[in-house]
């Protein structure tokens, strides 16, 4: 019965005892692995909050005073693995991220063996040019000039979104870092209503206020109407209010829609607003030369949102934030604290990049890409962005031919969101009325709840607008095929099925 | 020459070759980790910028087209390794982050094979679980009742710390999350002139800005003084000023300082202001029964900032902000997004934990602490602490009986900073004034630079105040002996000795 603290390493005489608690650890984790990619193992093994939490089988979560030993540490590492999510599940489509990508995976492992801070040149030498190597090459990709272009990697799509609203404040009223928004006319922020909640978080965060960010209505495919940005604007204007900033989404949470990026353009430049693109979740189609062209008019954004863990499949989290105008990052965030940022180092302290930060110590999110960017080439994440797209469009095929679902919108998809109700037989021809609504709103929560209990599969469900709760699919899982994609449609039909005869019989 | 994306999982039949790669890939890592424990292996092999970009012996940072097969991608993950820095080294004092705890690095190699995200209960069960037994016991282990205390944890100190003004801010004006800074009175917050610079920081991003953030004066040890505090909110409030957040400081980042909590807990009640204590970097003293009574007080903060990475040897990253009123991180930051936080869902959604924090998606940095403390017990923790501090006390006695080195402050240390100045011969009989502070201002960078060159240890160094450059070091490696703290010295004395040789014979 061992105990870590006296047998492994940094113990003498521990390197033994240590590789051999990473060998069976290893092949815990592999074996997770193996297992999450075969069709024939669960997606989950579902158990309520107190279920787990009263302890399953043996499995406690509570903190001992004493040790425990080696082997029931790897008892809780089953255990923990057995009671998660196989988010790289081929038949896991609840989320914008999906997938596990198994170099991305090995990158984590050697990250976090390195164990060091993105803040400072001297402790992450080789991540701080990688991460410099990435952001060039996103940024190139995007479709600024050699001259243009900054950024940084930050924790996840909510963070970088962020930024862009901070930057554009501090761009137009530098003050604001010293004096704060006392010093400042009344700001507001547009964005459209199908855009991610971030931007109103990080209104509200930055001391804006929800309030102040106008919602621009969006056409019926959620894409923004720029002629109504644009009177928005005008109406802000006339109450006195300074429009400072506007993000236009390329690739909406829930629809997958590309807002129409030079016509909002046009209106930024007329008005001298700052445009941001938040491409969290489109921005891996820039890497495909057959969806690219969806993103047509990028290039002419002051700042970018792009994250590589959801479209490119990199593990949890890998978000950046572009920014195109060179030093921003740093006038705007540099607090030069002396014990981090000396100035008389022997190395270019430019690369001591963590003072462009709102953070102090910054995780190293960088290594898993540029891995998978060395295993993949650009061309290989355009191939996986192809795929995951022709999955959607075979979904579209599939339901667009099936009387037991309806689609939210006709037109294909744009991005891989593939977004439908299941119709139960009972409302199959009853007509559109507040009735079938309030009845349909009940359908999708009660199916994916039976899904979770059996664990086969995952997929997410919302309302949105006047719409009623409707299943979101998305495809970020490269190794998630056409045969998924059916088996899908087969559980939520047989499921629904189910669930509504029951529901039908106890009336 | 296998290609990555034909041959790894999901290929079909690519277990086998995807447990070959990780084979290898995990002796590259255990052949790392067994060589950042070596006293015989350099901490650091150091090229600057240029000579990294350029590519070291085959080394290419840049991203191809096309992929690179598995061979290239180990020696790849080889070179990262190689020309990075061990944190994990007995000599390695640069960082209040050091040490490589080979559980906690079990747990990350699991977190990044789950690879999930905390937002929602649905994709995290396990982990959101363990956050909350984790959050619970060290609100409990900081003194809070049960009925007490919340909390999240977050991307490093400073995000904990921003989240305290945040909540500090929307407590008193909860109206600002909608309507801005602009509908407050001017605010004002107090932190000590040793505090960290993300108070700073916090108020310039939150839109208070920096200039009304009171710098209160600390004693010769660092530590905030009361009356100071007391006269500079009397003075705010006479300027017609509006007070409500104080920082105190448990563990200042230069001397490891601790503020006199419980009269600075005095003043913020007769003023009714918001008590927060960043100890981020003490709040590990509060598992030691010896060194806890350093903050004693801190159970009457109104937030508290604890990061685990610190000196309970966590994997980066690990930080809690710990808030004592329960329901306030979720008013202040809920936007109540559907397509992620539906009211209908099957299981108790008060453990969807994600509308309680600024960001959207959220890494796991939980998994690694909780089984670290399973492998340690709270004792452990507790010895680990006492460890680094004897390492502390152990340099302070030496350099207390050393003429070439002298001590920034004489007191013994509190927490394991220990400041020093080495002193070369030429200065040791030089009256104090301008021309000796200017000298001994550039012997801690010139010795920093050429360790960094020889690469058997690292420590920081900076100036503070009116004390020019002065070596820090900081002890938070239970891998490090009393014989690295001598080896330090020496090492110090022997590269300052010839440098300072070579300077005077230059003169």
């Amino acid at each position: 019965m061992l105990k870590p603290d006296y047998d492994l390493l940094p113990a003498l005489s521990g390197e033994d005892t240590t590789k051999d608690f990473f060998q069976e650890l290893v092949n815990i984790l592999l074996s997770y692995v193996c297992k999450s990619f075969r069709r024939s193992s669960k997606v989950l093994d579902f158990h309520h909050p107190h279920q787990l939490r009263e302890g399953l089988e043996g499995f406690s979560l509570e903190l001992p005073d004493q040790p425990e030993n080696l082997e029931q540490l790897l008892v809780d590492c089953r255990d923990t693995l057995k009671y998660g999510v196989k988010t790289g599940h081929p038949r896991f489509f609840n989320q914008l991220s999906s997938g596990l990508d198994v170099i991305g995976l090995a990158g984590e492992w050697l990250t976090s063996t390195a164990n060091t801070n993105m803040f400072t040149y001297e402790v992450s030498p080789v991540f701080i040019l990688m991460e410099e190597v990435l952001l060039r090459k996103m940024q190139e990709i995007v479709g600024w000039s050699e001259e243009e272009g900054d950024g940084v990697f930050c924790p996840g799509g909510t963070m970088s979104n962020l930024y862009s609203v901070l930057l554009a404040r501090y761009h137009f009223f530098p003050e604001v870092k010293t004096k704060g928004m006392t010093a400042l006319p009344r700001l507001i922020l547009f964005t459209s209503a199908h855009s991610h909640y971030s931007v109103k978080k990080s209104a509200a965060v930055l001391g804006i206020g929800s309030e102040n960010v106008v919602v621009v209505k969006c056409n019926d495919r959620g894409k923004m109407i720029p002629a109504e940005l644009e009177s928005s604007i005008i109406t802000a204007k006339d109450q006195g209010c300074v429009p400072f900033y506007v993000n236009a989404t390329a690739g909406t949470t829930v629809y997958g829609a590309f807002d129409p990026l030079n016509a909002i353009a046009d209106i930024c430049e007329s008005h001298g607003l700052w445009l941001h693109v938040d491409a969290a979740w489109g921005g891996g189609l820039l890497m495909s030369n057959l969806h690219r062209v969806k993103l047509q008019g990028i290039e002419r954004a002051w700042s970018v949102t792009w994250n590589p863990h959801k479209m490119m499949g990199a593990p949890l989290q890998c978000s950046a934030i572009l920014v195109k105008k060179r030093g921003l990052l740093k006038d705007c965030n540099q607090m030069c604290a002396e014990y981090l940022f000396q100035t008389d180092k022997h190395y270019d302290t430019s690369y001591d990049t963590g003072d462009k930060t709102i953070q102090c110590g910054r995780h190293v999110d960088v290594f898993k890409l540029w891995l998978m960017w060395k295993a993949k080439g650009s061309e290989g994440f355009g191939s996986q962005v192809n795929k995951c797209l022709e999955n959607a469009e075979h979904l579209f095929d599939k339901l667009n031919q099936r009387p037991d679902f309806e689609l939210v919108f006709k037109s294909k998809p744009e991005h891989s969101n593939v977004c439908f109700w299941y119709i139960p037989p009972s409302l199959r021809n009853m007509p559109p009325g507040p009735e079938r609504n309030r009845r349909l709103h009940e359908v999708a929560p009660k199916i994916k709840a039976k899904m979770m209990e059996q664990g086969m599969a995952m997929i997410g469900y919302q309302p949105l607008g006047d719409k009623v709760n409707f299943f979101r699919c998305v495809f970020s899982n490269p190794a998630t095929q056409t045969e998924d994609v059916d088996y899908l449609l087969e559980e939520i039909a047989s499921l629904g099925h189910d669930i509504c005869i029951r529901i039908e019989t106890d009336l």
